[in-house]
């Protein structure tokens, strides 16, 4: 999974069928201090994620099977919100 | 998933039977100030996007579960036509 | 999906049963100018495609539901024999 | 699969609910010489590896096999704990 | 799929329980000309390849697909030797 912040969204009228309903939010993926890295990918949103807020992004298959939201053709979504990144020996 | 701009079309009169009646556009992937970043993409089209038309694609499986025209051997699909990109707090 | 030309072949003798009957075809990816772009890929042969022809490739787990030689255990696979790219507005 | 080591962990309060109890550890990819190449990954722990470890992942749907927690919305995790590369004939 | 040259292995003790019994090799991406592309990647065997032989690898979910050593949590997998790689017109 990746590190992202969520920076935008995307508005579409004329979508794909199951997307109604679903929020597409704009995501940059960050390095652990977090600096931007990569351009950004537009991901499902599974956890009610807000603007500016850090979270964990996961691709490909495994972005169908979120619990809510799920289901849905998409090969991006936000799966949790980050409160912090540890990178001492506590793992 | 990607923002494109769909720039035109690929023909094929031998292909894969599954892909009769299928429509397959070039997209080129765009940044969040449209410009162009990578190589463009041969993706099915989902939505009856047109030309010029700026696009949400879907890569890998989930290509495949589209409701109009799914079940297609495709790794990319177009899954929406982009209205506008918000960058503000409103998400 | 990808636009490529086919510039040769792979020959295995010791290989996984499966794939016993396929053709393995090395695919040079291009650009819209037909420049070459990255690495060349082996991909299953689906369509009876020939020696320098510009090919549609398929690649990821959709490289095994093609019609002819599917269900085999490969990643990329030609899909169709390209005849034209059209970069102007009739898509 | 790629050889990594354990660098740090993420904490995550609001989050997809099948990842409840489940370790998202860190990983910095290594070439051979245990070098880093390219930017960290966060995986999930499957074989209650350590800091600094130094780790096989696996990325993609398969990251969902594993047998202990398994089926999870993630696409890498921790498939093993590497105790020495083997660079010489007896492979 | 790609063309390599098994260079290693990796031996891991504690382990994902599935992958008792196999075997963990690492594979060098080659280029045409045999010429070292990206990092090496560690592959599941299923063709009981040897030291310095040229394999044909297979990426993705794909490589759960082998007859020998099927169904495992990997994302990387040896599916044939290689005996040549023609570049002629006789593919």
């Amino acid at each position: 999974m990746l590190i992202g912040k969520i920076i935008g969204k995307v508005v579409c009228t004329a979508k794909e069928p199951k997307l109604e309903g679903t929020k597409l939010l704009i995501v940059q993926p960050l390095d652990l201090k977090y600096k931007p890295i990569g351009n950004p990918i537009v991901c499902l949103d599974s956890v009610q994620a807000g603007y500016k807020e850090i979270v964990l992004i996961v691709q490909g298959s495994s972005a169908r099977l979120v619990t809510y939201q799920g289901n849905n053709p998409v090969d991006a979504a936000i799966i949790g919100i980050i409160d912090s990144i540890n990178l001492d020996k506590e793992v």
